[in-house]
């Protein structure tokens, strides 16, 4: 749980480049456990000994999830399957902070959210909502750090591989639309700033703490306050009644039990986009003038075989996307990026935002493999063979990272 | 559970049109019972008391199922939401045959499927034909009864209103490239006969009972042998571990449990196909010359609102389908089919033999609506305002039985 704290006080728990032995020291400092129970969540040595689903995600498939934490629960590889949308079950959980009551899902109807930073300020309830319009989007939802994992200088924060994302279908009403009816923004606004409705823990600085973001304005064309999350009412536990879905944006823009919208000429000054989630040298610090996590990179991982096949003819599966851009070509390696084939396809295109899974068809006599894939997108951004590196260990899409080693026999 | 008795034996039970409370009566018939309790079924009493889900379907959601018997399962057309693929936990049941054993899916990859009538007949493996190849197709799943309780001269059968449908992905081996596997079809073949793996009762002619289809060979272009739904292995509930998909044919063609495909030059003799599953005007006997309920036709309804709505503007909600042809275009109506709107299409066009939900806004000061919706497909077909009257009850795409009357206040 420590991971999931790391991951929020990023700047100042440990600034400098830190093994995975010495996070494990920080656990048994006093201060952090302080930091942690404040926060209700679980002390790492206690999660990793239960390992069991926490009451609010008590519904998701167990099997198919790594749970890191009580707030961090990841797909595993070999549960991403072959198809475009990620079943609920299945999806990954990535929580800043410990989700309300879940009260607020069995009245639903009754959220509200304030908007600002408009002509004719309003608060609707999630009921008005559902009256102004609707529209459904199939995006993929991706954390910043997922493929954290891969690092070699230990980035803190949870150590996700591949399952830190899904592709899901989100149904709600376009945030342009709601806007319309408020008489549009006020002049000078660039930024579209969302709030979540966590509740915040007494006497510390609501500012380091509070889930805000701050996106681009240019997001206003396709952004959508969702309430439906594949076909059914949005759980609590990935951010019902209702979250702001940014397409092809980092997970944590995609706030989760949005209770004010406003329309701003700054970024908000909350620690989580002023310092939290920027691309930095590893060993410097957050600030305002790094990049900050929005747009996600074009992006693909094998996803089977993963371990071991048979000799002869095997179907290699994965999934790729491009972030905002539509992934346009996937090709596949069997021998470490020696030689590749383009990859086929599979199933229906749900839209530039969604991810596509693909296929490719390979005789393998036996033997040792490594299976690579290598997306391109509809700019002509292709996957890179290296990660970036970064401090917080941020949007990695290194194709050589996401390989993996199959034995053929 | 006699009802679905009635489907499966519908030539011989009770030709003649008969009222509802005929067949009540014919419950407690001895014979009734004794066919009942030979087949594994529970008595309609029985399963009125209770309207819980069988254990093999108990991992479904009760709550947006109409239970009518253990082996038929409807999903409420309150649940059906506005989502183009329906959440496998809401996708309706409709068994002939009381399922097999689920230790067929605990060992799910060594289900073995014959196939006959090709150049070299072979006996495949699930393993074995996840190696050939692999693709997803969305398609809407529908009963050929569904609608049958619009039908005012009381058909036999389970009353399914207008949830016994669902739209799903399936992935699986497109049949075709198993076929050429095997060195193609023998010559002379017309039609694909699949056969399902139920187990048969003792001391019964089987042919009157196996679940054993024919359609045209045409339907080789399309056909899946699925062993996914909704990018999960596909649960014994809905024909685990490998079920022949017929893209835009009724529910009926795509045979669960596969066991046997064979390319032959006639149609089984098999009841299910000779007469049953035809049709025919009230009160005559099914025939072999009769229209077999293959290719679905077109249609919609409406999903929300159902009964009451609060007066000013509201979002009708709906999904319509064209069968084998896409749908092209829906109308709504809040008069009853006086005046029509056309609606939008939400969410992502998943191909030609998935639905589309729609979606119309419209202004409703207080009073009494008759909300109905009329569905149009690529090749010109529009939903019909009457149903067209048969024995059984199938195929039922009036958009006057499918509309609904909903107080504004």
């Amino acid at each position: 749980m420590i991971v999931s704290m790391t991951d929020r006080n990023e700047t100042t728990v440990n600034p400098e480049p830190q093994s995975l032995s010495r996070r494990r020291l920080l656990v048994g400092s006093a201060g952090a456990l302080a930091s942690v129970s404040l926060l209700g969540m679980v002390p790492l040595a206690k999660a990793e000994e239960a390992r069991t689903l926490p009451d609010y995600a008590k519904w998701k498939n167990q099997s198919a999830l790594i749970v890191h934490s009580a707030n961090t629960m990841e797909t595993r590889r070999d549960a991403i399957g072959s198809g475009v949308v990620t079943p609920s079950t299945h999806v990954f959980v990535r929580n800043n902070l410990p989700p309300p009551s879940s009260d607020i899902i069995t009245n639903a109807d009754a959220w509200n959210v304030s908007f600002e930073g408009v002509k004719n300020p309003k608060t609707l309830t999630l009921a008005e909502l559902k009256k102004i319009g609707v529209e459904s989007v199939t995006t993929v939802l991706q954390c910043s750090g997922n493929g954290r994992g891969f690092f070699k200088h230990g980035p803190g924060g949870t150590q996700w591989l591949v399952g830190a994302a899904g592709c899901v279908v989100w149904t709600g009403v376009p945030l342009k639309d709601v806007l319309k009816t408020m008489g549009g923004a006020t002049a000078g606004a660039r930024y579209i700033t969302g709030t979540g409705g966590e509740e915040l823990p007494a006497g510390l600085d609501p500012k380091t703490l509070v889930v805000e973001r701050s996106v681009p304005l240019v997001a206003l064309d396709t952004a959508l306050l969702a309430w439906e999350m594949n076909d059914e009412p949005l759980p609590l536990s990935n951010g019902g009644p209702l979250r702001l879905v940014i397409p092809g944006y980092y997970g944590v823009n995609n706030i989760k039990y949005v209770k004010t919208i406003a329309f701003t000429a700054n970024q908000t000054d909350a620690k989580i986009q002023a310092s939290g989630y920027r691309i930095r040298d590893v060993g410097v610090k957050g600030d305002p003038h790094q990049p900050s996590m929005w747009e996600m990179n074009v992006k693909s991982w094998v996803t089977s075989p993963l371990t071991t096949a048979s000799k002869g003819r095997n179907l290699i599966y994965g999934v790729a996307f491009g972030g905002v851009h539509d992934v346009t070509k996937v090709e596949v390696s069997v021998d470490g990026g020696k030689n590749w084939k383009v990859a086929r396809f599979l199933g229906p295109d749900l839209g530039p935002y969604a991810w596509r899974p693909f296929v490719l068809a390979a005789d393998m006599p036996a033997g040792d493999y490594r299976i690579v894939s290598r997306a391109t997108d509809s700019k002509g951004n292709v996957q890179p063979p290296e990660r970036v590196e970064n401090e917080r260990g941020y949007g990695n899409n290194s194709w050589k990272d996401h390989g993996v080693s199959v034995n053929v026999a």
